[in-house]
């Protein structure tokens, strides 16, 4: 009702937002420029003139080369970390006498100087933009550059502050959606690409079909994350359906199912800040109060690390996962065309459920978590793994990674509570008796040492 | 242009803010069991249920009265510090070897556990404004409770980084605002107060009139400061003519003169974080950028420690700052009736502007800046002090004040950083020559030794 | 969804509306310089530059003091009219060869040029407001001046066909509402006056209160017509426990009942253009979605006529009305401190509500409907007369005109075509069984020859 | 400022605009069905419930077939006229005694049944949209049911008086407008197509592109007719660069320039109403406020009709307009491959723009108008003719239609009226001199009997 306020409200970041794009007027600035405009920022000029500070310092940035780039980092490891005399001084004091005022006086001068640096950058029109910006480069030289993990460090620290879940906003987005964000939701879809726009019009305009996005409102129309839903009347065992250019749409207020088939993060530059678990958790909401007969809620996920995990167990000798039956199996499957031949396909199909239900299983981490990426971020947010489906994804990219499994994890609103802490407590993952009775019984008779199955209640 | 998107978009946000009203049930918490949410929160059940878990506790603290949230402040206090002795330990390891990690690590360890609270407290629906309110309790209690100190020091550490000016939106309030907002500057005009929607509406409603406000995504509807400008064709002298009832309002394209006459903030939630500076900048430029005929920006403020200075010096022997004429002078001042009496009014008229001018000059903190709050916020953001005005406010809250005088702080672009720097870095205070041709000579010859006058280019 | 996309177009609209306000140049033109402009608008030049010749002409307007505006109806009514000549003409064509094309040109040549021209009038910047201004001072002038009727017919024509039910959009208003949207709210409310901004607010911040208005997007934010809403537990007996100022709100999702307790139209300029039915259908469309649990629909409406119709009685010889005992008491009642008196107030209950039961009956038009104009618009609207409410408004106003009755019309969804056309096409009216248990049987014997009571299933 | 309110105010319609697509149950109704409840919605039932009514009727109607469609024409021609008894009777009254009344009551007698039908169909949701698409199928019976003539006037009147410019809204269409809108934009664009999303995006994302549109309310996300505007330094000579894919945009800051190049009518069944003339004028006056350098607006047109009136004039026999050497070159260009010739060019060059040149002078209706239609277009909006392009578009389809010609017309603001009034008074075409110098002397000497050019100032 009152939200008209905001609109204009908005419509100021964003004019600041887009100004910024007017700035660059072709100065060339050094690295050391830069670090001279950071330590006025961190100074005295920063209170009087701080914005117009940050502003030139964003600017010039973004006229550097990469190189230079680099080189601003390496300055601000090196000189924009807390300083070590009144550290060790304060350390001392607190040594000495470890009280409140001296354990708050030690967390006060070990922080970096970058972090206050970093907070005045973000006063400038445009400036937590850049600053996202500013990681992703800062990420890429880190990979090679170890020694700017505590200036990466301190943006992670401040990123997690500010992009906090209280400050985003849940937005769905459709055919009716400004032009500006449906191209960002376009290139940023990482798990089943949109071929252009009326592909993209196939995932958002249906009835049947919804895409949420969480926003910053500093970040204007630039979505950090989304996830695509198909509403359905049962838990789909493949994506093909779900993406197919003709389809008739089914009338959403008689589906029970929402079925979760793509999740993309949108910003590089805000690695490690997580949103997921948030917006999975927010759209259950949204979709059960909308449609009150939705009863499921459910992914199609890929398996990605499936295949290479078993690539790993045909190394190893002895039958400790794969019968000599599974290896000529799995040969046969090396032949990419394996998927055209009957037989073969009515064979693998009971091998590759068996091993993949004990694959999550067996492939563990060192925390006794799967090894499996996605198994992780579904299982830890509390959902259980509810089916397997055998060729659900017949591209060559799925059948490269999983021989072209793909698995459901379903989230019970009423479990996901008690499956989290039994995962996060001890390590015991929450599996649908379906699949419990796939795993082979040699795996269930050693199950790691780390984990077992937690039982729902089905 | 694509402001639409986030009509929506924060009209959830608005949304969510409601929703926490009708939350409360009637429970009855007691602060041990808030303090036990807050350990579950920062705990392992933070990441799975965490939003709901924060929730939970702001809805009970709400329900607590005074005492039961004094207590809840005390357990913050002692409990959700930095753990004593992994920091002794990281504190020694940094002194055997202060490198980078070890003083990383050091800053990691010495985090109150109280920041991570906060933060997934401000998950919750309506977070942000549930902490802001809690802080205003907060500092109350702080007054009597110096132990609380560092829970403060933690709120104020996060709200600085959240509140940051890159966060902010600034919006001009006028007549077709929501009255939600309206009643709200109501509420909170601090200097003039407003008499009911009549008066506001002379305030904001005529072309000559403009109110501007920072607002912050997370508290939807409620400013966190305002400023209340006249546009006229000259520097006014006087209060009463701006905030007449009858007044013929000026065409604001012919205005040449923008004229602050009310600053109040809005949030006692927020003190300590300032956004007042960033504020009068940003209002600078828009009415720039709307009224290319505006070539003077200037408040009309109160002098609120004059009075309470010359009582002081009337108190002390000797001829230092008042003359005998001046304390017979200002000893017929004590009869408020004296505006009434024409002969006083001509003879107090040379004597209190010569005063006023010393006294910005003399009435110095040990910082060398000026006693006077309302100069020392001005003349710190790079204003001048130039005009003082002889009975410029005839309330009986001015006159007990400072005898009725106001004085004009002048904001000019192009001096605004040349002042801030004389006054951060050396402490002296930028004065126009008319105030400077009303102070005694024997005040100029005596400076103090702080602080002396930047001439300015007039 | 795609609502954004119409902010900034009717942002247009407003800028256009806002516009006309700085028009007015001081010119003295007079209504002979207006028929200029009008006979300019409706010839050519009325193409090429009319939008301009248009805005000339209604601010010229806007500057005539009442009798020249007088002056330029009359030249409206006298050379606007539809050519004689030429109609003269068609007439005879037509009479000679009835066929469709005769016709056709018959109805072209007989639109009188005032059509074109308020059309052409309606294309300046605000016109459509300006137009009905125009109206308003014309229906004043046409008391006195009925040759002014057919300028009158040409405006209600236009009217009825531009503010038709499709171009009118309906709108909740709370507190949330713009204030100069509120302001008019105060200002248009006619059957129980908003005293001030706090009545304002119980009136539509409360959970258990609604206000609805239906708005033309031409007229910006000027309301046509707006209903006020308590949601209750049941059909209310009398207005001051809505109106109360101290009152607990009802949970609305727990209310069984909306009130329509006060329907005003807005603009003197649309009168006899009609609102007001569609309003109440789809306030109750809407209320019913909002809240599933509602299942009565009634007003608390005023019965305007009833004591002059009593008065009237009063005056006839004979016992064809009124009883012996009924006159005794009645002359009673012409003490307006009647209330205070206990024996009085009960000997009142029955014989005033078994009269106004009567009243409905019997006080009737030649057409055989109720004279009370608040009956025949609710009973025409295919309400039923629900209840008889004795001394259910104690205000001076209410005693004035109905002893302080009031009574209910109830909206029951499926009843409301059968109660309509009885009452268009038989005359007959919808009363519940215990208002027609009220009516004495006198009264029922001899039912009015037009009307009768139609049977509602109860 | 409070263009808040009216989004969610739109939002209402735009949610009934959609209500109405779910709604058809897949019952067949007849025509006569149709004429049926027809009847029932301009009687009695239209009054109490004749939204539902109205709503069912235009839904029926989508389910009809075209014959069954063209027959609810038929019957609406035939039964929904103005009554023939009461038409006559009403005609045979004003010849008797012609005076304001009977005219008035002719007028009112005389208009068909149909229109009071048409308006109340509109009441339904969605109503007006229906209405415009029920006239596209209207048009199309048309051109071979001359009968229906009478029912498409009806059509014709509502809408110019729905359509009224004062009901319009400019917008400016842009990268942040919703895709719903934005697909409508490509499928509409009649001049120079536009080749998907990314074509559309070079057309309305750079900052020296504008593109224009109005709409109606009622229309919600549909726009009425729409131009693009190219904004340059100096008055284009051909089409290719303005579309080009690879360009260097400009400043819009530094264009003195605005070129109309393409402007396209959306709407089929709003055929008749003229919305270019003001979308063009109010766009002149948008741009003008935007970029206050720019000082010539002007469009880049094709000339349709050239080359079939050149064909005509071939003909012919004798040199009236083409000499001998006119028709040798005329004879080369028969030959599509004409434009590769370098010396087929240069002679062409000369005689095209000198026949052209004559074309608009020549080429006459019996108005003594232009036959071209988009010089009619221009200079009765009071354009000139400004430019002639020599190979200005070398698609197949413009070198059909005019050997690639094209022209610009300016609107010089200063000059508009004057030359509309020229034009429309006397006939007169507004030619620069530049145009004027090519026409060869003999078309000179010998004007056409209506029509001469006017001088321009330049």
């Amino acid at each position: 009702m009152n939200t008209y306020f905001f609109n204009d409200l908005l419509g100021t970041i964003v004019e600041r937002g887009r100004s910024i794009i007017d700035r660059g007027q072709g100065r060339a600035a050094t690295n050391a420029d830069l670090a001279d405009l950071a330590e006025s920022l961190v100074g005295g000029r920063g209170e009087a003139s701080g914005v117009a500070v940050a502003a030139t310092l964003l600017d010039d940035y973004a006229e550097l080369d990469r190189e230079a780039r680099a080189g601003f980092f390496r300055i601000l490891a090196e000189r924009f970390g807390a300083p070590p005399g009144p550290l060790a001084e304060a350390a001392r004091a607190f040594i000495e006498r470890p009280d409140e005022t001296n354990a708050l006086r030690l967390h006060d001068v070990s922080e970096p100087r970058r972090q206050e640096l970093i907070r005045r950058l973000n006063r400038a029109p445009g400036g937590t933009a850049a600053l996202v910006e500013m990681r992703t480069d800062l990420l890429r030289e880190l990979r090679e550059h170890p020694e700017l993990t505590a200036v990466d460090h301190d943006f992670r620290h401040l990123f997690s502050s500010w992009f906090n879940r209280g400050f985003l906003v849940l937005r769905r987005i459709d055919w009716s959606t400004p032009a500006v964000v449906l191209e960002k939701i376009i290139r940023y879809e990482a798990v089943h690409r949109i071929n252009g726009w009326e592909d993209l019009r196939r995932r958002i305009d249906p009835a049947d079909r919804r895409l949420y996005a969480f926003f910053h409102p500093a970040l204007v129309d630039d979505p950090l994350i989304f996830v695509e839903v198909a509403l359905t009347g049962d838990i789909p065992s493949a994506i093909a359906p779900i993406l197919a250019e003709e389809r008739q749409p089914l009338d959403p207020k008689r589906a029970t199912t929402a079925v979760f088939y793509s999740i993309s993060n949108c910003q590089e530059g805000l690695r490690g800040i997580s949103f997921g678990n948030f917006l999975i958790k927010q759209v259950v909401e949204e979709l059960a109060r909308d449609f009150p007969a939705l009863d499921t809620f459910v992914t199609l996920s890929p398996v990605p690390g499936f295949r290479a995990w078993l690539d790993q167990e045909r190394g190893k000798e002895g039958p400790a996962v794969l019968t000599a039956a599974d290896r000529t199996l799995l040969d046969k499957l090396d032949d990419p065309g394996w998927t055209a031949d009957e037989a073969t396909v009515a064979a693998a199909k009971p091998v590759l459920m068996a091993l993949c239900a004990g694959y999550f299983h067996q492939s563990l981490t060192k925390h006794g978590t799967p090894t499996d990426p996605v198994a992780r971020f579904h299982l830890g947010n509390g959902a259980r793994l509810e089916q397997i489906n055998f060729l659900a994804d017949g591209s060559a990219k799925a059948l490269a990674a999983s021989h072209g499994l793909m698995v459901n994890y379903l989230y019970d609103p009423r479990q996901i509570e008690r499956h989290h802490e039994a995962y996060a407590n001890e390590g015991r993952i929450a599996v649908s008796s379906a699949v419990r009775r796939l795993v082979r019984k040699t795996s269930q008779r050693e199950p790691s040492q780390h984990q077992s199955a937690v039982a729902s209640h089905e």
